[in-house]
């Protein structure tokens, strides 16, 4: 028998977070209901607002507060350079850098024949037309993680951005990142070197 | 720079929780802000919920919905036995062996005197006020863990209780081997309870 079904409904959503098991799901429960409360309230808070407000930059495709996000926005970055990244999360770390000052294109995602992604679920369209159409843009960086689906996005993304358009260079970012790992649990040394060292 | 405040705010709330970190805190914003977000509305639903419901159980202290907790209002429980737990937690998981069916009380916490934590604080008076009044009780099983602050409060609880009534068992759970457990990497400590605590 359980005192607070209300407790049992929390931990249950817990548990279902990437990377919580039951203990530490219990743990997390009963620290927000402990004495001060306002914790609790804080992410709840936290949640709701996220929830209403984040939704995809219309430029970019990241995931932003506004209908464009602040680094599309923002007239003082490098409108040369277009770094193609998997997810907001791998976009965050490669700002923590300070490495890089261009413009972004978030896919979401990464080509998967398994999981039946292809370019059409990650809006390459979208891509390959923004590409085609800003004649300032001189470079395209790929900088999507070296694993088969990285790669296999990676190529794709090169193989047809190369051939609508001759004059840009298209770069990816440089080994000495370690293969099989996500770009997001990478720290931001390596991936700063990784932008120095990027090569066409 | 970053593109979404919302999302920095959820993330800061989330790494304030025990056990996780920046990096688990933002894998679990990414994820609760994927396409499907009824997730993160559940979360956010459970936690808004439990901390407007749930509450001390006016008699055995543990965090439950209504003013007396299920097991406390369950006419079916065996009356003559109370056990003194630190916490709802530690509740929990005896209620999850079904090996007890006496009724609980829920310390909330163990005396500890570099923390400023003494007899008042765990409202030990209501303990005491509790086992001195309901003569229908035959036992107390001191159910804290076996640090140094679960051992001091046991030893304060047995030896108030037992000035008090003469004709009550006070007992604590056994010290041994955990089930699964190679001897090998149990410490000195517990096999030797173990060894004086064998049992023909």
């Amino acid at each position: 028998m359980t005192p607070s079904p209300s407790i049992d409904e929390l931990i249950d959503a817990l548990k279902r977070l990437p990377g919580l098991g039951p203990r530490s799901a219990s743990r997390i429960a009963y620290q927000l209901l402990s004495e001060d409360r306002t914790q609790a309230l804080n992410l709840a808070q936290a949640l709701e607002k996220a929830v209403k407000t984040v939704r995809h930059c219309l430029m970019c495709n990241t995931l932003t507060d506004s209908d464009l996000c602040p680094i599309c926005s923002d007239k003082g970055r490098d409108a040369t350079k277009l770094c193609v990244v998997e997810s907001p999360a791998d976009q965050r770390v490669i700002e923590e850098t300070l490495a890089y000052d261009g413009l972004y294109f978030v896919l979401m995602g990464l080509i998967s024949p398994v999981e039946g992604i292809g370019a059409h679920e990650l809006h390459l369209d979208r891509l390959i037309e923004r590409v085609q159409g800003d004649q300032s843009l001189k470079e395209v960086l790929i900088a999507t993680p070296f694993t088969p689906q990285g790669d296999a996005t990676a190529h794709f993304i090169a193989k047809v951005l190369s051939s609508r358009r001759k004059d840009i260079r298209i770069s990816r970012l440089a080994r000495g990142i370690p293969a099989g790992v996500e770009l997001e649990y990478t720290d931001a040394n390596t991936i700063a070197s990784a932008i120095f060292a990027r090569k066409s």
